[in-house]
């Protein structure tokens, strides 16, 4: 008999064969195994090794745990030390510091890669959940991407090789290595659960996790400097994209030194559209490499993971009003960014400027008042429809519920800070008015998206309908729970009482399925549109006074620089996990 | 026979009474003693009810979780508003939303006391290890300490109500009603696993946490502000008080309002020196608020807390050096704020004043070093005395891991930005070499620290001992592991072949057990130096200029005024953390 206590099935009865029976059994047989590779005396299974086998998990576990935070804040270090101009750390130091933690996680994935190849059993497990095809098809777009962008930036750079530091031209170059390096490791490897020489791939897999995660700050800050107006620099915009006029010190902004050849400046214009994607790759490889250090060691069951089939007819209202929505939304956003570069060339022009931002304030509005209605629609059919939620242990979703809350807050905050400077400021004008709306709309919307989606991450997939019980027979619900625990389809009314109730749940569910289904698809189309907005380049932030005014601008500017990196994340990440909960349902 | 898989215990064969068998069925009993109060229909125990517990359980999460962020990103805008001189945020405004969460926190603790009081079999489980006795002690301690500074600060408010905002002596008021019934509330509800009303309760508790996460931010701020010298100021330095001569806005530092009574300043230095109770009191509140949060719904088991007896002369040496040490420390963390305080009277001393300096240094390198060496001698037993860890869910054990890791970021950061400043220097003379080395040794001291507390916490308290084994009988085997499992001091060696090694073995952790306790004893008298000096003013990282140039000040009082409390709140938590070591080991 088998009972689902909310922590772990347990096994009553013997021979019963349950989750987590198997799971201890393999577990034996895992030290077993694990004893005759690595000629432990013959007394392995006694608890004696068991502790010391614990043991030395934790001094692994915190071992990379600390090795982690030094590198990871040595570069926040340097990080913040390079995108002051007034410090004297330049973007050479960082990127020194770079190369060498680049060079050292690829010698180590090179290493893990040719060990794991030649050595027999070392990977008996893999789990299931690790690495789902979407994210490593993601990470190799985004890989591809950033190689490209990294080639034009060595082309770019050559230009200023005859009076800059050759650093900067050797710092791409290792990265397109380490980007086919890693690529091809996290897509060979992402699912493993690794079992020898645990304790160095836990520090190797930490370094890959930390380098990645300082690869992110270094690009999130050169990505936002490079996207802020700095006021106090506008007498010496001198270059033709006026409005972004503060070059940041990896741009070459001084004209001391001049680049060789003549197509430099359309290189770097192209190099700064695909940053969005480097950026975006260090955090999905982060995120693989967060999982495979979590599945270090661990005995994961390798249960036959179920392969939805992802069938674009299943929803069709939601796709259609989403794709309209992504298409005014992209010509707004085209019209405003025209508007705004156009602006910074005659600054006299303020009436066409508040134009432009107030149809993008109208647009942002229109798009985060519909996707709050469609997600309140989505939570009210959850609510209606009752569901079991998984209990099963898995890393990859308590990190995607995690990721996806944290990200959030930056979003939040920006929006806060603005309710805030706007009530301050009694909202006068029309401008102040819609900024307010909007803000105040976002927090409602990334509230009940995020409920919506963790709720929807939890629910058991379709597949396990769970009929309503009306007889309380001890037996009968005996057979029943072990069916639902263990097998999917092999579904049958245990009683005849139950059979007309069971088949008329089941033609509820199907209406209800098709409208979260629908939701889905609208709100991961309206995500998209609110994730290329920012992340190519608007930024009303800035071209709205008030705030500004009411912060002064190094607050302000802090604010967003911080807040938006996530705020972008937070909408890629929701893409993602929309996604998920579309073939879940 | 019971096998400890890590996950959970698992009962393999029918009959055996095994920890998470009898947490089953209390389970099961919970169900239907919650279904008999609450009127739910006969079939309590059928799944679909789980399930309906189940999934109204998540949304009551969700929403707590969310209102708890609404509430301390508003408090995180309105509190980072007030901090600035420039914002139109005052610090009544944020005073003002204080209040109002206050009230209504108040209120919520009021009426759940009242309704658990009266309703029966509202508290049917307690958690034994929330809300230890020496946090419920601090929670008194520090919350009378705080009741007293509230007091002052009305005495000294009072002489401005004639020309400033009466919010400000409406406030203190409040907190010293809230205080006096959050200590009432948390002494006697600390350990409740609330089994009715679930979802106000969350929401009620997240309130309690949120509220008190907000005091801290806003605590905290204000006693930054204080403690930091701002440049700009400096002409304007008309009170006695030379160095701290900024006086935040609630400080009445204009000279338009004056005291209507004598003794304002006498009550204003008085309460600041308060001000770390209070911050610490907060965190406190907040810990053991997120600890019954976790806890709501939470089927825990009540077997008898082991009741350890702190008797001090198991550890002799490592008291008496760690006085001494507590002794010195305080002498010249004395010497040099006086020194310091008379420096800003003339400021021409400059050789007195790195004197003082120099000295703060050596005092801080000489500490830091002994800690380094006293935890890898602790590190070093760990590794040498094999124990088994404790695989028992302890939300009280996570989130103190949790905290203690997290909050050791605040001084990791500081000193990585000093590191990286003093290299990039050049480290030139006496003083910064003393910095560079105080930081490094800092960071070592911080991983150590953090690695020995995690491996303490996790280890199996002293009473079970854990015989090598030797005989692979699996029955003998199944024997001795249920009884590590269930009962402590009833050990009796399964053969006769194992006796002796048995009483050699407890003969060489006796003294392995000792060096232990002399070691936590020694790094908790270290801790609580290190928490002292800069919880009452030292800060040798805005006295020393060298920082201060490297970043300017704006990014180095931020690095500072964010990560020092941080740091702050690590060793007053590694204090209690070490204390439980001690009692553990």
């Amino acid at each position: 008999m088998c009972l689902n206590t909310g922590y772990q099935c347990k096994c009553l009865l013997e021979g019963d064969p349950c989750e987590p029976c198997r799971m201890t059994v393999k577990h034996k047989e895992a030290e077993e195994g694990q004893a005759g590779t690595t000629f432990e005396p013959e007394i392995a299974l006694s608890s004696a090794v068991v502790a010391h086998k614990e043991r030395s998990r934790n001094w692994g576990w915190m071992l990379s745990g600390i090795l982690c935070v030094n590198v990871l804040i040595l570069g926040c270090a340097l990080v913040s030390g390079s995108a002051h101009d007034e410090i004297n750390i330049s973007t050479a130091h960082l990127q020194i510091y770079l190369i060498v933690l680049l060079i050292l996680t690829t010698a180590w994935m090179i290493y893990y890669a040719v060990y794991t190849a030649r050595q027999e059993g070392a990977i008996v497990y893999k789990d299931s959940h690790a690495g789902p095809v979407w994210l490593r098809g993601g990470l190799v777009l985004f890989g591809i991407l950033s190689f490209i962008m990294n080639i034009f930036k060595i082309a770019s750079y050559v230009g200023y090789l005859h009076c800059d530091s050759a650093v900067k031209v050797a710092f791409p170059v290792v990265q397109i290595v380490f980007i086919t390096v890693q690529t091809y490791f996290l897509w060979i490897h992402a699912k493993d659960c690794v079992q020898v020489q645990k304790n160095i791939s836990r520090c190797g897999i930490m370094l890959t996790l930390s380098t990645n995660l300082v690869m992110w700050m270094a690009l999130v800050t050169e990505e936002s400097l490079h996207q802020t107006t700095f006021p106090e620099y506008s007498p010496n915009e001198t270059n033709h994209h006026g409005r972004r006029a503060y070059i940041s010190k990896a741009g070459y902004g001084d004209d001391k030194c001049k680049c060789s050849h003549t197509s430099c400046s359309i290189f770097k214009e192209a190099y700064y559209y695909l940053y969005p994607f480097n950026i975006e790759y260090s955090l999905f490889a982060s995120a693989m490499a967060y999982v495979m250090w979590k599945n270090v060691g661990r005995v994961a069951d390798e249960h036959s993971h179920h392969h939805f089939k992802f069938r674009l007819r299943e929803a069709v209202l939601g796709p259609v009003a989403g794709v309209l929505l992504v298409v005014a939304g992209i010509a707004t956003f085209i019209v405003y960014e025209m508007e705004m570069k156009i602006d910074s060339y005659d600054n006299d022009d303020d009436l066409k400027n508040s134009h432009a931002l107030m149809m993008h304030f109208v647009m942002n509005i229109v798009i985060v008042t519909l996707m709050s209605l469609v997600t309140a629609l989505g939570c009210g059919i959850f609510k209606l429809d009752h569901r079991e939620h998984v209990s099963e242990k898995n890393p990859t979703r308590s990190l995607d519920v995690g990721l996806l809350v944290g990200a959030s807050l930056g979003q939040f905050i920006i929006s806060y800070f603005s309710i805030v400077a706007m009530v301050a400021t009694g909202a006068e004008g029309h401008l102040n008015r819609l900024n307010l709306a909007w803000s105040i709309i976002m927090v409602i919307q990334l509230g009940l998206q995020n409920f919506f989606i963790i709720e929807g991450l939890h629910r058991e997939p379709h597949h396990e309908i769970h009929p309503v019980e009306i007889v309380a027979n001890p037996y009968l619900k005996e057979k029943e729970m072990s069916s639902v625990g263990s097998e999917v389809d092999k579904k049958m009314p245990a009683t005849i009482v139950l059979h007309d109730h069971h088949l008329q749940h089941k033609h509820k569910l199907s209406w209800k399925r098709r409208v979260v289904k629908e939701v889905c698809a609208f709100l991961l189309l309206g995500n998209i549109i609110l994730w290329i907005m920012p992340a190519f380049g608007a930024r009303p932030q800035f071209d709205h006074e008030t705030e500004i005014n009411f912060y002064k601008f190094n607050l302000w500017a802090a604010v967003v620089n911080i807040g938006l990196p996530f705020g972008i994340f937070y909408r890629m990440h929701s893409v993602a996990s929309l996604f998920e909960v579309f073939l879940l349902s």
